[in-house]
């Protein structure tokens, strides 16, 4: 494969921080955004607004964001079953925003923040920088699948619970879920639900919102940057149905965490209102593209095919792997050591592109001596 | 005028904010955006990245939000003689998120904080909100134009300095900005110079940047936003050149504030970069628009030519006019006595906007009997 090849099938611009440290011979497959166009509906609707109004929207001064409300509990109702009240949603730039805001307003330093371990990076730098200390729930290799070691919660003030899980791509099960949420009760914790991959999830395996199961002690935290691959537009969804976490964010002054933009909300909207023609064409793709791995491994790399999600994640046996297939095969992957207690062997790589790629991607790790 | 006619010079989508309590047969003339579609090149800039990568940005990580930092730095060289550090650039979402950060990292409940009055309506609601105690500094009539009379500002901790200013439309000279700067220096005071009518100066009046004279106790807050009608993006910036204040803002958590999206910073380094032939005609037509309001206003309303915004500043004598003049006239427009001490009689009237709808405007105003 040509260099001019795998340049053909990147996105036209090219300035994400996907490719950001790879070179012209080098695929990246590391940051969690697709190698691919978003839909169809979400470039037409930012089209026709850029042309029209870009001045305050109608809906500034409402706490819920406007039509997001609204287009995110439609879809939780037609998707998931689930009906959350679209006066409960408060609109943020990111998860990782809403999460550093949760922790900000609800617990002080020192406060154990219990997560399911390997996590996504940037939540354990949290934890890290604002010095809520991490209670890991161990993620354990289970057959073809995995399952999770729960430690003893008491002392913890949050469960953060991210499901479908980054990066082993388990589907929480109902029996689990209900686990957690005795366990949640019995220790007083707030839920923090992490559900962005909730749209990524394949078949037969089902997403079961938190909020259906324990909705007095959640926030779900959503958005279509994931499934739509809009990572950009700095739009997400908090549905806040705690109680007295609502009361304590509400009595925050009002816009000092900012608020989302009219192209952000307009994209969202489009996306999860007429986006899944695409979402159900690239999901396909994705999940064809998840069996494709598990066939061209070497024998030696232990693979789980994920339940949701466009992550796989590659047991090497041995430290160090990401660096090495960088260096050797020009293969840009996450360290499974960034993703705390159990990833050190890992590595994750990120299969949201093209088959051409993923092809040439697989050949290159697969003639990489060890 | 039919209402036919009005409507045709509203924008296309009419979504806004601005319309949101205007009937059919009502011209909106109170909120600050304006009734023109933006510059060109923000559009296109927009629909080339809506086509693009609407992934993370290859800038996600800096703080400094990129490609923002160094267009800002641009302009304000180019345009104002001042070359701030691209460095301490830190976007927020729009100027009220910024000034409630920066109170929140830097004072307590309690704290004084200085500001000209009358004053831009949602600043008072901050101070309240996050009860900071007002100082007044009060306009003054003077001839043609406004003095501001300082009282002492002994015990204050916080100058919030809003120049071009906001009602009124003066632009404050050298002599004023070097009192005030030695006033803050007597008094220990941090500067919040909220510059963002600084594009929208009309001749022979020229802005000057406070941090040009006051570094190291001042943040400069601007955006696109208002020269350029660009209210819903969400994406504005700080220059913090007091280093206390950086310091104490970088020891938040890295993402609690939010990041701006692709989508903000696209159109506004698309404004500041490509936009000045578009803005300059936007200006022509404002400074045509500011001068036939003198003509044509009644007899008994007071009005002060603006040195800059779009924002006349009518003074009718008698209380409760907005109200009056929604009734009688159909037009809405901003209840002075929202601007705090000294704007009880006043009505703020928003000219941005096309020649016929002014006109129109103002034959309303005319003839409505008090």
């Amino acid at each position: 494969m040509s260099d001019a090849f795998v340049g053909a099938n990147l996105k036209s611009t090219n300035d994400g921080l996907k490719w950001a440290k790879a070179g012209p011979d080098v695929i990246p497959a590391w940051v969690a955004d697709m190698d691919l166009p978003t839909a169809p509906a979400v470039i037409e609707a930012l089209h026709r607004r850029a042309a029209g109004d870009l001045g305050y929207p109608s809906w500034l001064e409402q706490p819920t964001g406007g039509p997001l409300a609204e287009a995110f509990a439609g879809r939780m109702a037609a998707r998931y079953g689930w009906s959350p009240d679209p006066a409960l949603v408060r609109p943020f730039s990111d998860i990782n925003q809403a999460l550093q805001v949760l922790l900000h307003v609800w617990t002080e330093p020192g406060d154990t923040v219990a997560v399911h371990t390997p996590a996504y990076h940037p939540f354990l730098g949290t934890l890290e920088s604002m010095r809520r200390p991490l209670r890991p729930i161990q993620a354990r290799p289970d057959g073809d699948s995995w399952r999770f070691e729960v430690p003893d919660l008491a002392g913890c003030k949050v469960l953060l619970l991210v499901n479908p899980h980054n990066p082993t791509g388990r589907v929480f099960t109902r029996e689990e879920l209900a686990e957690l949420a005795e366990l949640a009760e019995r220790h007083d914790l707030m839920v923090i639900a992490d559900e962005i991959h909730a749209d990524l999830v394949y078949g037969p395996e089902r997403h079961i919102p938190f909020a259906t199961i324990l909705p007095a002690r959640t926030v779900t935290l959503t958005s279509a940057t994931k499934a739509f691959n809009l990572g950009g537009i700095r739009c997400s969804v908090a549905h806040v149905s705690a109680p007295g976490v609502l009361k304590a964010l509400d009595a925050q002054p009002p816009f000092l965490f900012g608020s989302p933009s009219v192209l952000g909300v307009e994209a969202t909207v489009a996306a999860w209102r007429h986006g899944d023609a695409w979402l159900d064409e690239t999901r396909a793709l994705l999940d064809r593209n998840r069996r494709t791995i598990a066939a061209r491994l070497p024998e030696e790399v232990t693979y789980r095919i994920p339940q949701a999600t466009y992550l796989a994640w590659l047991d090497y046996g041995r430290t160090g792997m990401a660096e090495v297939l960088e260096e050797k095969a020009k293969v840009l992957l996450s360290d499974g050591a960034a993703f705390g207690p159990g990833g050190e062997t890992y590595v994750r790589l990120n299969f949201a592109t093209t088959e051409p790629v993923l092809d040439e991607l697989l050949r290159r790790i697969a003639k990489t001596e060890l």
